[in-house]
């Protein structure tokens, strides 16, 4: 292991992995470990190069790590997070590959707990079981303009593949404005899905949140509307609609560490009145105890509520039975380190 | 992210991911992207030791990356491309494991594209498809001999593993001289394989090339011939017999770019009245800007001509239907990153 | 390629691949490729951070290599030997995630082949086919104690993650003393397991060793003993039962090189009366040429006798008939490079 000479990889990740309790109401309570719950768990190489004039190319191929379990992608993707080559100029970046979408990054941007953990905005989602490509595209073409005093856009296009169909294209864009407090974004995509087995249809992503740290506390709202024809979805079945979901949260500082809070609603849309009912709420708090800057413990709690035959329930608790629709409790606590 | 230490292991890698458009005759056309249309995404680990007297150690770890989508190999290996170990003297280098065949480097080496994109002369044949370990081989023992002013020998053997068949079995050997301008290449292989379920033979194979660089252009000319009993091969009934290529191509250097085209005739051979009548021809040019030594963008058109039954199209068109025998023409332009 | 800047990662592996023959007695020879005959074929990534004031935080992420054929991990985890994340401190170290086991440090501590190749003790072991989870747990909370001049022990507990049972459950210590030429090592674990498809017991893990280093010869004494009800075992349907191995072994210092030579005996306990019968004896001798601290050749020849019923044979030999139980020989001769 002597001196080494390569500027052009930066070998980067996290591994975060914690102990869960969980309590859903009615069932036993159940403990096991997770991963993820303050920092997504990752393994990346990226790079970049300078052209000269201003030019610049670059590559990013990143892994999950489910510290847990030793795994990486439920999908099998090795590179499953993102893996893009990209050309940057003072007119912006160009990226192929496949890529996080603008019209997903409020799910994880505009939330103190992201989208990870017990505290994650999309516990109480049921979009992401529902459109695999809910965060990330394949075959993707994305732009980024530049940053102007703040201000900056990002566009993604993902082509179907497919010569007689358009199901899986994907077109999205983003604009934002994030200067000193201030941080506020809109977004917007589609999809093309397919759904009951035979009918397709448009699923349309509107995102619009802000965030503005008063130094004391930083304060967060969001608003997700997941609007899609209402039907079963995927290979496992599972029956979505439109959903709306509210969030307000709170990332307070205390010295280095840091206390985060968030209340989410859920509404469900657009569907059988069995649907439309089928609300919930969330409430999620920790505590972030920083020991560096690449190494934090942590904890949370988190707390679902159900509205009508809702049956949200944090993962890793004891499986839900038909018609369940109680609450669902659960607390972890856990290391995160990064690299 | 501080100063590191290791001299033992290199990191490498290609990131290449294009958009591909194809269009079948007769059929829609489609679009989508595509990867390694200028080079093969990977990413590698590898080292040498020096052990002093002349002799040295070394490792090579490679995975395919498929930049579209994230993925590595089909085949689920996960150093699909190689992973071998190494002795290296004065007298060769010998190398255990998973690695290239001597018998499929012409496929490359003496291919204005290689064996990848749409330009590369594998467009245009039943093998790849029909022998799963056409290009590289497990278990392989290879003895590479040193390199007398320009003329060397590799040799590869694979044993079966088997110990009442020998199915699997693979022995090949190249010779080459590269001098200069001069490059010329002679190689044969043996692979025992079965075929229509339950009957054994030989696939053989056969090349020869060679190229001249004149300075404003290295001209290349190559001849593959794949010989295998007629028959269904593979789980996925891939119908394949014997099969000659030749090809013609060039590279042109302009400035640091570079043009490259290539003509590439498949004769298919010994097998039904139908199957021989089954060519193929392939033309393919692209342009090459080279940003730097590590970073290109690249565009290729190609058109595939079917004789007699033959259905050879580039790979992203519309799925062509049974007996279809028309044209395919593609184009494709990427950026290529290497690290 | 010039000057890296990484602290926080050392990136490690292990790549050996070994040319192998077995005859097992009645049928066929039989040779092949095989790997890690002298060390485990592995790919890591690892650091530690220092937090100051005696802490620290680490992580540890491994993957399986598979020199001969390019494979990762059969069971498809990426870091199927360790993915952990830890907190260090003159309190010893807890470490989260999926990780070797405490009571099966012995099979490969005191065992001058390890586990691995045909001189390792498992080679004659029903239990590593029956339990899935011999070697490494899942969802595993570890922690060490600090080392107390050369006595140190360990903890693992793997919580079973199910609501309504107990199937997975894992825990374990080890208790060891290190210093000097002295190493003794006491250790034992239980794991909830599934037997006869519904039955549900406990395995029970205990191992007792030492290793005293003369100067000209270590010696290495080992005794196992594995504890489960007799039944038929996971999907592969392995019936096993109780199993007690004893092993003697030596490493001898040929200057820079070793001469490493084993006996084991495995004793089937508390199944059928048949089940019983079927114990079996090992020999194993091997060279290893050191040829740097990171590259050895060795040779391994191995004897397995079989008593009874029992059909323990060596990897890569032909494939042993029903009511097989005849002796089973081994050579292997391979490259270890690691880095």
């Amino acid at each position: 292991l002597g001196a080494s000479a390569q500027s052009s990889v930066t070998l980067f990740g996290v591994v975060d992995a914690n102990v869960r309790y969980v309590k859903n109401s009615g069932l036993s309570s159940n403990y096991g470990m997770s991963n993820s719950g303050l920092s997504s768990g990752r393994l990346g190489f990226r790079g970049v190069e300078d052209l000269g004039g201003g030019l610049k190319a670059g590559f990013w191929l990143e892994s999950d790590v489910n510290a847990d379990t030793g795994t990486i992608s439920p999908t099998g993707k090795m590179f499953q997070r993102r893996s893009t080559v990209s050309l940057m100029g003072n007119w912006g970046e160009i990226r192929l590959g496949r890529d996080f979408s603008p019209a997903s990054v409020h799910s994880f941007k505009y939330d103190p707990f992201g989208v990870i953990g017990i505290g994650g905005q999309n516990v109480t989602s049921r979009i992401p079981g529902a459109i695999a490509s809910y965060y990330r595209h394949d075959n993707a073409v994305g732009y980024f303009t530049p940053n102007f005093g703040g201000l900056q856009a990002e566009f993604m296009f993902a082509p179907d593949e497919q010569a007689t169909s358009n199901t899986g294209r994907h077109m999205s864009g983003r604009l934002s404005y994030d200067n000193g407090p201030v941080s506020v974004s809109l977004s917007y995509g589609t999809t093309n899905v397919a759904y009951n087995g035979t009918s397709t249809g448009k699923y349309k992503q509107l995102g619009l949140a802000g965030s503005y740290n008063f130094g004391v506390a930083q304060l967060i709202a969001s608003m997700y509307r997941d609007d899609l024809p209402f039907g079963t979805y995927g290979t496992a079945g599972v029956t979505a609609g439109s959903e709306d979901r509210w969030l307000i949260g709170v990332n307070i500082p205390i010295g280095n560490d840091q206390i985060r809070a968030s209340y989410v609603r859920t509404n469900a849309r657009k569907g059988t009145a069995g649907y439309n009912d089928s609300d919930a709420d969330k409430w999620a708090i920790g505590y972030v105890h920083n020991m560096s800057k690449r190494t934090s413990i942590y904890g949370t709690v988190s707390r679902v509520s159900n509205d009508g035959g809702a049956n949200f329930a944090i993962a890793g608790g004891a499986p839900t039975p038909g018609g369940w629709s109680g609450n669902s409790t659960g607390a972890e606590v856990g290391i995160k380190h990064s690299f």
